[in-house]
């Protein structure tokens, strides 16, 4: 009785549950602490002492009808505004809280964005591999995911086959940067590039075409590497915004999209957004943590964590005969499979006790995602079999 | 550049748009103390102390990840196992933590299951007056509302028309008791005769159809009025719960669903609505907020507040002459508009500075709503202006 699109993702899901399942026997057989599950992303560093504090101090000083009341449908005034400050000193933009959109996560926002732009067979192109529930929110508003086919040499965006499939049916393209699944960044080049190539193609066209940059890993980058902020390298940008990963509060659904004063239609743009945000069932985001978040702007959390991890991993894998790039950002490692199917592959870690995601799962077979926001001890421990692993099928 | 659909909804905002500028021009003019806006149903009773306490124990007695980390997308499985104990304590159910699905407010829960049930054409059926949102969130997922026409004796739900207009594309049934706009709580004799007509109407057409039940006014019932609990009486039930209204929580978005093991297709739609809640974006409900709850699940914001509120309108405005029914919940009153057009009549009353919502924007011209989760003195202000009014048009 359940929908019939419903239906279809029940059992697509089912494989998951499988492995999930799959990963709970083992853990029951083995015990815990020798099952290594890298399969998912979920962060493992703490969110930084400030969380709480910024908590404590609201509840004492504000009045509980405005820490847990109604605000407007795009979240607090004072928010948006403390938001776009923050934007503004660190990307030299000159943002006000008019462009700020509080949403319930990046996913929420990505939602409210692809509601209020996509018509019935509008087309959203996106690079291989990618997050997977891409093509779910897109489906969601009856638009079609066109996928760009990998660069499996840097895994920088395929921008010849990207400049062909770009049509007049192209509302938007959507990209991720520091990416999931390959933790690799999106060189300035590139992005000069891909706007370059945009804004070719809408003059082609007749178009607007949106650039929305998906960006829950924007402060998770390695070794001072820079992340380009879009919105100063072509004007129809639409940034989705999350705290999830940057301050460890997944399960708070706080974020924000950014619709700049430049991208066409803005002013519609907004006003659509904010009743998408409400008629989606969003209403606004959780009123709390939009505080909460105001006052943590420039909280963060340890990052060296996940570093030392990406360093034990990324060596000692390599070290092995994997191969891989090393990732700039995120928490995860994109691992070519030393056999062809990276499915079969990963059934065989499973052997010894190791949980990995399948390239095929982001639209690149033949690879497999690692996600390194595990315990140190975990990769010490699960190390041994993947060198096992790699010796076995060679 | 905005979608054709977002096009229409953000024309048809902009009247509401028109309302709220005018209220601040009005504000401006005669200072925000001498106008009087009964158009929101924003709770104006302060949260109980339990929130806060619940907040403060929990960032000291938990780890921080756990207090805001994922979790499995349906919610924390202890705060849904509090919740399915909770309930089978007052209403004599047997729910267990399989049962509830944590959700973004009641709003993400309706949309959720929307979501999971609805195709293309389905239809679903609604009792006027009604909260306006239903009409999008059936929209949301390509499906029909059918509005039953009001019954104006008793507001109660005009059974009658409501068996003629049973389709076999009638997938569910959406109600909402106590009732935003009017107040009215439907009886336990209209929940028997309406479950009786579904399953008649279910093996006429070898269907079945889910009673949906928005329950964010369970709690504000006056007079001890009970509020039936609908899977007792009909097997095919949801229920979609909200605390927005009875902790005074509204931005907070937290709430749940309830499907009921007696449901047809129950384990499927238990699947299906887990996904619904990832895809559509909301991941999973606010997990700080899920914990406080738990912790809140006997507390009750102080409701003689609204009651006193209740008699002073009530009192007041039928000794004018005014016609309406006592509400016997929420916090809404619904009255008879002494000139036959609503608008004409929120036009006039606006020149008092009283800001009302029109019965037509909830199916039902010829009334207003008047929201008086108000402060007293705004109601005691209010009286003569909405006497004056009554005088002028008679």
């Amino acid at each position: 009785m359940i929908s019939i699109k419903m239906q279809e993702q029940v059992q697509s899901s089912s494989v998951i549950r499988a492995m999930f399942e799959e990963g709970k026997r083992l853990a029951e057989i083995h015990g815990v602490e020798n099952v290594f599950d890298f399969s998912i992303g979920n962060p493992n560093v703490e969110p930084p002492e400030e969380i709480n504090e910024a908590i404590l101090e609201i509840l004492k000083t504000e009045n509980l009808m405005s820490i847990h009341g109604y605000m407007n449908n795009s979240g607090y005034e004072e928010v948006r505004a403390a938001i776009a400050e923050s934007i503004n000193d660190k990307f030299g933009t000159a943002f006000t809280q008019n462009n700020i959109l509080m949403t319930v996560g990046a996913a929420g926002g990505l939602n409210v964005i692809f509601k209020t732009l996509l018509n019935p067979k509008d087309e959203v192109i996106t690079f291989a591999p990618f997050f997977g529930e891409y093509k779910n929110y897109v489906k969601n508003y009856e638009g079609e995911l066109v996928v760009i086919s990998p660069n499996t040499i840097d895994f920088q965006p395929n921008l010849e086959e990207f400049k062909e499939k770009i049509t007049p049916k192209t509302k938007a393209v959507i990209i991720n940067s520091p990416n999931n699944p390959t933790g690799v960044i999106y060189s300035e080049e590139t992005i000069i590039k891909l706007s370059e190539i945009l804004r070719e193609k809408q003059k082609e066209f007749g178009t607007d075409i949106y650039l929305v940059s998906d960006e829950p890993y924007r402060e998770l980058a390695y070794d001072n590497v820079e992340v380009p902020y879009l919105s100063n390298y072509y004007a129809n940008t639409i940034i989705g915004y999350s705290f999830s990963k940057s301050l460890s509060l997944p399960g708070e659904r706080i974020g924000y999209l950014v619709i700049p004063d430049q991208a066409a239609d803005y002013k519609n743009i907004i006003s659509a957004a904010n009743i998408a945000n409400r008629i989606l069932g969003f209403v606004n985001a959780p009123s709390l943590f939009q505080r909460v978040v105001a006052k943590c702007l420039n909280a963060k959390v340890d990052i060296d964590t996940y570093n030392r991890n990406r360093e034990l991993l990324y060596n000692g894998l390599s070290s092995y005969g994997y191969q891989c790039i090393k990732p700039e950002g995120a928490f995860y490692l994109f691992v070519k499979t030393p056999i062809e199917n990276d499915v079969e592959f990963c059934n065989l870690a499973k052997k010894k006790n190791i949980l990995i995601v399948t390239g095929t799962a982001f639209g690149c077979p033949g690879y497999v995602r690692i996600a390194y926001c595990v315990a140190y001890k975990t990769i010490e421990k699960a190390l041994p079999g993947f060198k096992a692993l790699i010796e076995e099928v060679k």
